[in-house]
């Protein structure tokens, strides 16, 4: 077999044998094919597209470039819920708590983030104390202790997909359906969940931009689920708009806090939504009784005494939580009705303030970011708080309102 | 800028501006894009092509990335012929000295064979002696002197062409009509020539095997030529069938002897043809009466004596020519008509035999090659020889005819 010839084929738009897929990936990981001939690749596969044939292969080939997780010996249906990201979303901190606390069994491996969307290890780590790097043993015993645990990816879990997302993101071939399909569902099974729910963020701050291509993920995912006999539901949720009033990670773990306390919203909204699905799914009873399971451990506290015990559990300390001192207030020139907010351009201006990193090797802020005072469909009068900044220091920041908030 | 930007910008079918392609592929000489980003963007416009403009504007990128030769000091219209390459393509060898014997300056620029087809530089090297890496000054007086010369490519000419033409050829990135065009055409235009002509060879044995693609790559290089005021011609000749006889360093040496001393076919019908061509152009003579000129140098041996005059003056020595001495003549196991003759698996066997490079680091063999008794159109008795091996040693070669000849 030949790399040429494989990248020729995809090329002229052939399908790929799964020998030749493996030969490419493999041979990429194995540095017996270069990045330049992989990149090559990702590119015309983006363009030409893969079959449902050679990306359910694909997934194989990922799942098999490593070790998989044995999750059998924790009680009851294990259910793992991920987002594909988007600017504030902090709906794993709180539904892992919730969950957890109506005895489902949360295990749950999340990644740092990389461009605007924040990672979920990240947030936590802005908690003083708090252990991303668990074990293999540390984790499971982690779940059996609590029910909810968070770690950074294991190092031997799909390798092949640390090494290819890394170079889709240098080489602008990060858009491909059937790669982000892949990327995400060899690691769910890999990760050992008996059923995989995702939450599927479509707008102007989300990877996906268009509700199409959203669907068609969406569709992609959930054959790829039933193929690998992991029952799969996704879910497309809203990513115009920021999710909450909170970005950056010390922020956005306050927020997960407050929901669990009782602040309503639509982040609580979708909170309840997915942990009611996540328990039903897992319990294998109606999605209205798991919702009223929901409501009752946020009602009696059962989900933030759970949230303070997972904490506890990996070593954080609560109290350590700090927002940056430096706050700059955005008033509002006009007075009107809050039509939009711009979630991608949010995300960016938080990135900017130190809550993200534009290249890997960047330090994360963590008391750094931003919270919306005003929400979409607020009234505002003239000088009305609109947002807030918390920043590294007191250098004011130059912005144009307009990319942000539209009042009208 | 930013390189992923733009990848994704020719990902997704948009026109680059020209900062955008200068960023980009100068970036890639100067090293601040990589080969991966590099060999992404050259898939991407591989499948979705580019516009004229972006044509245009990459020619002259890749002209502006190193010198360009003045050989306005020379007499007369200077042309230059260039092949886009096959099995047996020993043309130059024979219209340059023709052209030159009718007063008509002929540079000639050439390159190194890579893969199945030959290159001029590696032919000339079987003659012992023969100098092919002439400094800019001896190039330019051997033009002056004998009107015909020829020389490997100095390394300050189109170096942005050098470096993008070896990532094409490991990243399957060969076949895109744009990037051939820019590639061949900023050589040419770099190198000088008032007018340009260009055989492009297109069939079994040729890196255009569909003449749809033949004909755009036509189209699409006139209008370059048009655009920076070279007036270029290109003629498609067919390449499923070798280029007459003989195919191998020395040999296609010997077989351009023998058409410039007199031997008929459709070589010498090709060469004619071009040499007719070149001569019109520079002259700006009727075609019929350009042709007589070739045929009367011809005729009169005056070809035959400037390529003497030409091999001499590099320092060549044509008594050194040799081929091997190990024989193995294939003979026809039938009766019948030969119906074709697999330019590119007779290339490809000349190449096993040592012919050509696979890598570049391959040394080849002058003396090894194939010389084809029977041609298409020929009628063949049982045990008739069919073409003949010169091979390295005398070991047994394993072939399947109906690879090679097909008798009916």
């Amino acid at each position: 077999m030949n790399i040429v010839d494989i990248i020729n084929k995809k090329r002229v738009k052939e399908e790929l044998t799964k020998e030749e897929l493996e030969y490419a990936f493999n041979g990429y990981l194995n540095n017996y094919v270069k990045d330049y001939q992989m990149a090559s690749l990702l590119m015309a596969i983006c363009i030409n597209g893969m079959s449902e044939r050679e990306t359910f292969d694909l997934v194989d080939i990922f799942i098999k470039s490593g070790d998989t997780l044995d999750l059998s010996f924790l009680p009851g249906i294990k259910v793992d819920k991920h987002s594909t990201g988007g600017i504030g979303d902090k709906i794993t901190l709180i539904i892992g708590p919730i969950v957890a606390s109506c005895g489902v069994v949360v295990p749950k491996m999340s990644g740092r983030g990389l461009g605007y969307t924040g990672g979920t290890i990240d947030k936590l780590e802005s908690i003083k104390g708090f252990n991303v790097s668990l074990s293999e043993d540390e984790f499971l015993n982690a779940l059996k202790k609590v029910g909810f645990a968070v770690t950074g990816q294991t190092s031997n879990l799909c390798p092949l997909d640390k090494v290819i997302y890394a170079l889709r993101d240098v080489t602008g071939t990060t858009s491909s359906i059937p790669l982000i399909a892949t990327s995400i569902m060899a690691k769910k099974i890999a990760g050992g969940a008996d059923k995989i729910l995702i939450d599927i963020k479509c707008g102007k701050g989300a990877l996906i931009t268009n509700l199409e291509e959203a669907k068609k993920l969406k569709t992609l995912m959930e054959k790829i689920g039933n193929f690998y006999n992991r029952e799969t539901i996704c879910e497309i949720s809203d990513m115009n708009t920021p999710l909450g009033t909170n970005i950056g990670n010390s922020l956005e773990v306050l927020e997960a806090i407050e929901v669990l306390k009782g602040k309503t919203g639509p982040l609580t909204d979708l909170a309840i939504k997915i942990a009611s699905e996540m328990i039903s799914l897992s319990k294998e009873i109606p999605l209205n009784e798991a919702k009223s399971l929901v409501l009752k451990s946020l009602q009696e506290g059962l989900a933030y005494k759970k949230f303070q015990e997972f904490v506890e559990n990996q070593g954080g300390d609560l109290n350590s939580l700090e927002i940056s001192k430096h706050k700059e207030i955005i008033k509002s020139p006009k007075k009107g009705k809050v039509i939009s907010i711009n979630a991608l351009n949010i995300g960016k201006l938080s990135c900017s303030l130190g809550a993200g990193r534009i290249n890997k090797e960047d330090k994360i802020d963590y008391g750094v970011g931003i919270v919306l005072n005003k929400l979409v469909g607020d009234y505002v009068e003239v000088n009305d708080d609109l947002f807030t900044l918390y920043k590294k220091d007191n250098n004011k920041i130059n912005l144009n309102l307009e990319d942000y908030y539209e009042i009208k």
